[in-house]
């Protein structure tokens, strides 16, 4: 018998991956799917491409939940921190919302607004000694798909004292499931099919967990909504502190991970080589006219941006292989 | 040790998707993937979806094969028969082009032109007692991606007796993976986008497959390519020959199938939901004015529609679980 | 100084393209365009297309629009009668709503509900003496776009006796713009992108309208949303009633007619290629294997489907030649 | 009678467009279109958007083009000045190619290679007494589409003393339009749907272009291959070089221009609404963490991006109205 899995917020976008997921995972058990609005429903009728799953979505209350041994919270921003006050203390959890992200309560109240619920172990196992963290951890706050992202392609660079912290300036493009399932006009396909439309710009309020993540001390990001249904791009940019070959440190850094590939030079990452993957595709280059580094990072803001990566996570947290239920592969074209 | 396979005809989008569903398959050994124009190169220069694949594409003939137990062609059309001539007798082929499914060699010079390599068992698993007949034969021939498609709503009706077979119309559309891999004016992405475009109309080389496998004795079939890179979405109508509920028979058609979903009333298939799986969703209804049946069936045409379909297949000749290393579930959004 | 002109539901998609013909044409002033919720807006934050026009949008009430020459109607199903009600009876009406198309109350009923509102002149100029009838008419209803894209395919075949018209099969796919201005997540980006689903199959209610303006008998008519912004393509399929040229009925049909163009032999329409313009592309052939005549027909739905429709209509009746600010040429790649 | 036009390269996508203006043009008269393997071919096999258009392409040669007043040259990287050179004197000519852009005769040589052809006045009419010298120009080199989209966003600010010349970090992602008409696999409608792209990273050859007509003296640019037909976003960066509002330098730059919008305070730019117009739409803002201005500027590629503004310049140099025969308005959705 496997390890018993709940998923809290099922019926948005991150919630249907995971439960494809989890759906073939071969040791997560899914005993129980919650949703809001959609409860009572199968999950069939809210995720078609689920069809062939037994499962009906539950109402979302801790009681439900309380009876596996690891809940995935993909709950709508600022729900997951009263839902997680009344689990038990025992019970595994794995937040994909920014609840418990931030370690500056001051900067959280600047860019959410409201009270900080708390800090959790960051999910993002790739950074030096967090794998052991997340292994041990009993909450994990998983990270945000731009921040994961931007972290793989300049956490290395900065830690190895290459990339200046002061000036990094980063445009990150993602497809339109990152905006969530939500009824709104300018989401619409008509609105988004051919269109390329920068939000949030100048303020976005995943730039103090990216400074976090990444050693950061001025950073830049501007948010694009690019007319495709999943993937983040982002170009990060930053000037050199020392002398040294940026792709050479982000080759050294991920030389063990199964998930981050830096790709062979003069192949460049793009969003389709990841749809459907829990990989990170990297790159980087020197600019002949600037000076600066150009970092390009490429994943699936639902693979390894939010649902794989959270199932990274409870691998860890599970003490199973961290590679078990996900594909190294993307689904392409 | 598992069976070892080898892919003919690697570079390709079907070939590509067959290396995927190859890599994440337990039983399978991958011992050779070849390719013409791009023999030597590394397999994800070709595939980056496949980056973290330690592959180096081969060129193709016959020897580099012949190693492998069993051997998949996906290759241009035209070129199978040739090979598969070279190969041994006692390896098993699964050949996803169309030299060898036709039963008709008169109509196979007057679709195709030249002469009739011959007549290999139909893969098509769900077809009456098709099952057992692939399980024991060494060389099958692949469906087509339309003629599957429309097979999987049209045979059964026919069969039952309640659709005329003697006037069936279908509309079929698909994604643009559907035409290859092919440098082609008419296949840029600048032209395809925002585009709905038929073609072959009046006239496509797939026809006389469809009537072989579903029994129609007439069928007017139009393909359409659509702004996507992958789907099929298929709109068969027929007379009724007698009364009854062709929703009802092709659920009773396919109690037992893993990957031929009736949907439940009132939902119809969409091609996103089938992406990057195996399975087919149908569903039937009464045209209103006309007194038609309508049959709307979607799959992704590279999985039940080509690899999908041959990996199946080549489970059931190798004595596998038919479903091993298949997905149900589609990626979606 | 030119004819005054009014648009009422100015801020959906037909109103959005009406809006946009009208800045440009020579003759129309554009004096109101109202809204509901959006009412107070300026037409800029609304439609960004448009910026650079100086244009507030003001509430929908039969007082700011008597004060025209013409308006034209882009409302919700079933608000054109209730406003057209209160307008004076000398003031010109092009009706881009069903409500007064079909001649047939009872049909209405049945496949709207409701009391039928009344029937005007029926707003396709290219059917036989209907330019006329639209030159001398002060209310006009437009044609659906559906319709307009089998009318301009199939009428004329049934007129000369060469199609049967009493076993017509039509399946046509449409851009999303079809759907609405409508916050609703079946028609979000990341829902419609890289999918084709089909909708009201079996039931569509402008099967009625299809049938009045084209004479066929029987009509099964299966709807299918596209991944793309604009544009129609509709297959027709019909059984010939006598020996012909289906190419050549339509060829000698619009030989005068400045939007409808049947392309040359061996080149069929596509989408794209009417985009932002207001013409229809048509071919025809004959299939080999069923003999059925197989036409396709290619608009902008938004274009000939209804604004620019409008806009020609209104140019009859304001006695204007009938192509004055439309365009014969589309927008492409 | 009207001035005599021709347009040298009418086969690819800058072509059709501009054929599609000057069809429309109200002064201006085609009077020849030449294409290279296209010759002899219908304007309408080739553009089908065209369809209507009565017009052949010939070859292209000097005798064919020196009939003209004015000859637009859309041909291939690097065509433009061997044709040029066999063309009259007095013969009125726009270049869409880079051949004439730089001043730099070095900076040519390192990023085109080759020799320099020499230098013509810069078809940019909106930067500052650039109008005057076009208006008074026999040759014309138009801007190419990035560099546009980044001069009207960066320009004035630079000017202006504002933005800081010495480090713009900017990020561009086109339609696939731009990058031509040519059947290359990675530019296959499967490749690129649903797909974000980056190429020539670290080392493009519109920089020079984009800081001789900026005044930029450091300027890292990664454009990105995004999956749509056309339009350009910019996002641009810059430190501040003194306090002021980057919005009011643009508003006040450009508030006297037709096709330049700064929009209303809010709103920000996205392609979709720029797509057939010869407009450009910007908007302005200070990043909250890094204190940088960001600029982010849209436009069409095909539109103000090539041909729409080689018209302008082409009225300009005609003495005809500046927005002759352009729109304003986009086409969208």
């Amino acid at each position: 018998m496997g390890i018993r899995v709940a998923v809290a917020g099922a019926s948005g976008y991150a919630g249907g991956e995971l439960l494809r997921l989890l759906a073939g995972h071969p040791e997560f058990d899914l005993v129980a799917a919650t949703a809001h609005s959609q409860a009572g429903a199968h999950v069939s009728a809210v995720h078609p491409q689920l069809t062939g799953l037994d499962l009906t979505l539950s109402a979302t209350d801790a009681t439900g939940l309380a009876d596996a041994d690891l809940v995935f919270l993909a709950l709508p921003h600022g729900q997951s921190a009263a839902l997680a006050a009344q689990l038990p203390a025992g019970l595994k959890i794995v937040d994909l919302g920014a609840d418990f992200r931030l370690e500056d309560a001051e900067l959280w109240r600047r860019y959410y607004g409201g009270e900080h619920a708390g800090t959790w172990t960051y999910g993002l196992p790739e950074l030096p000694g967090q794998r052991e963290l997340i292994a041990t951890a009993d909450r994990v706050a998983n990270t945000g798909c731009y921040a994961a992202t931007v972290t793989l392609a300049l956490a290395p660079l900065i830690a190895a004292g290459l990339a200046d912290p002061s000036d990094v300036v980063v445009v990150a493009s993602s497809g339109t499931s990152g905006a969530g399932r939500n009824a709104k006009v300018n989401l619409l396909g008509s609105e988004v099919m051919g269109d390329l439309s920068p939000y949030k710009v100048g303020a976005h309020q995943h730039v103090p967990e990216m400074k976090q993540a990444t050693g950061a001390t001025s950073l830049s990001m501007t948010p694009v909504l690019a007319p495709m249904p999943r993937g983040i791009l982002a170009t990060v940019t930053a000037c050199f502190a020392r002398n040294g070959d940026p792709r050479q440190v982000l080759s050294d850094a991920y030389a063990n991970d199964a998930f981050v590939h830096v790709l062979p030079e003069g192949q460049w990452p793009h969003t389709a080589a990841t749809l459907g993957s829990n990989s990170c595709h990297l790159q980087a280059t020197v600019d002949v006219d600037s000076g600066r580094m150009i970092v390009v990072s490429a994943l699936d803001n639902l693979g390894k941006g939010a649902a794989g990566q959270a199932v990274q996570c409870a691998n860890l947290m599970s003490g199973l292989p961290e590679t078990m239920g996900l594909s190294v592969f993307g689904v392409a074209p």
